[in-house]
């Protein structure tokens, strides 16, 4: 066991027990991908699967930050399982740590020691934050958190990707034209398992519903099993209908671990995410054979015509492979 | 030397000298790809210098065979070398050899032993059109065709590809309103060395010319080095226009020769190539190695946490290099 592995294992310890600046550490740790992540990884996967995971996503605007932070505090007071919560944003270039928006919210939850808040943006490693998101759920589900919040800023193809990736995905609309449109185009109509039509004091509501009821009764969802995607209106900013999203959250839990869907969903999951670290991996491989000395040499012989391209690209990867090996 | 490629050998020295049965099954092989198309390649490959290639694509029903057809006789009076066309057509699932279009415009050159047609469509194996195109390009070259003629059905992305991987790229449009439009919309404004305004009896000739020498204005077209852009009119059914077309054309080869871009644009579009190869043949490594029994048992243990699934696709990954090696 070297330095590095000690490390790990000594924070991973610290954070089992509750220290949050080692959560934070193995985190960017994650974050930063590598052989840190996966020395991460191992240790956090046997432990993981106790925890919970919900996606939050809607276009941005629709008011998800202000909703998570009112459903941890409803979660807290229904649920003795502690809350973390994943901000995820993949167009922001800002990695390592909590932003200004987390330590703002933040301090509605600084009292309660059963909430870590943390954002996680782009990295510039194997795979991105598709790849990484998983891997920092199944880290704070393996130091405690029996509730996992993923939460996106927008609705781009990574974060509906992320966000569908969990076990219980709530999508967020607002009250007027258009928006359940809308959400039907980005793809979130497939993997909402509860709908959330926020600033529900607002004119337009009652169309909204109809909107997303009729959407609904034609969409063939996915997660089928009997499974009624409920349609909940909320004002996060006055705390509204909170309970009524917690109870819908935990009904489509109960309903999906009595199916045994979750844990089809779950093997799924893991199946597509080995399946993207083959490609991630083989991808990167690619890059590394297509530049470099070796590279430059092949080129020179193929635009000699003393070799031709397939024969290239076959030696180029035989090479990379034999290298690899004595490493 | 094995059986394969004593056949192999066999077919490409009558292709060379001029057996078009031969020709028809070398191209037959690269289009089936795998082992008999790498053997072709290697043989071709050195010899396929001498050949120039011209790429001719516009949207359907611009009036493209018509045009390539007559181009090819215009060729054939000023100009000895021997004319090849490959007509491809990603959409079409037929394989393996010539199609009753070709029949058709075969007639036009029945008599012509410098002539040779033939479809090339969609083939199940790696890397598809945009890499088994380039291999009959140079396959044609190296069997004598001074000139090979690449002409596309439609303008599909892969279509684009083919004919924008060629020395001297033909875009050809009609007149009428929008038609410039859509030939900037579809990318054939950054390919285009020569325009062809077809059907020019037509009405909305000069407008079209317009819209196209606006958008020349505009477009930094890569080919730079000086080189403008001509609009050529042509009525390809009447002949019409096809002295000035055979022009342009030479007029570019020669502006490319002595500029010494031609052996640049070579030089990129095989390094291109080869990146494309390493790539397919690692996403075929990738396909193989998430399907199959050692993944199946792979993936039992990743489901019961015995097993995190970057260190399973890190076991998958070594498992096949290794195997390959052995064999």
């Amino acid at each position: 066991m070297g330095r590095r592995d000690r490390d790990v294992s000594a924070l991973f310890k610290a954070a089992r027990q509750g220290h949050r600046g080692s959560i934070a550490q193995l985190l960017s740790a994650i974050e930063r991908g590598g052989s840190g992540a996966r020395d991460v990884g191992r240790l956090a996967y046997p432990l993981a699967g106790s925890g919970f995971s919900v996606g939050v996503t809607g276009a941005p605007g629709a008011g998800k930050s202000t909703l998570t932070s009112a459903l941890v505090a409803e979660l807290r007071r229904s649920d003795p399982a502690h809350v973390a919560v994943l901000a995820v944003d993949p167009s922001s270039p800002f990695t390592g740590g909590a932003i200004l928006g987390d330590r703002v919210r933040m301090q509605d939850h600084a009292l309660d020691e059963g909430v870590f808040i943390r954002s996680m943006a782009t990295r510039g490693n194997l795979g991105g934050l598709a790849l990484a998101a998983p891997e920092a759920v199944r880290l704070l589900a393996a130091v405690g958190f029996g509730q996992v919040l993923i939460e996106t800023v927008g609705v781009g193809q990574v974060e509906v990707d992320v966000v569908g990736a969990t076990d219980t995905t709530v999508v967020v609309v607002n009250p007027g034209w258009g928006d359940a449109v809308q959400a039907n185009k980005a793809g979130l109509m497939e993997i909402a398992d509860v709908f959330v039509i926020n600033k529900a004091d607002r004119a337009g509501t009652a169309d909204t519903r109809q909107d997303l009821e009729n959407m609904l009764a034609l969409s063939a969802h996915p997660s089928e099993g009997g499974w009624q995607v409920p349609i909940i209106e909320t004002v996060a900013t006055t705390n509204t209908g909170l309970t009524d999203l917690a109870a819908a959250i935990a009904g489509h839990r109960s309903h999906i671990e009595a199916s045994g869907e979750l844990v089809e969903r779950r093997a799924r999951r893991v199946d597509d995410e080995m399946r993207q670290i083959v490609l991630a991996r083989l991808e990167q491989q690619a890059a590394l054979l297509t530049t470099g000395k070796t590279y430059d040499a092949v080129r020179a012989e193929v635009a000699g015509r003393r070799l031709d391209p397939w024969e290239a690209a076959r030696q180029l990867i035989e090479s990379e492979q034999t290298t690899s090996d004595t490493e």
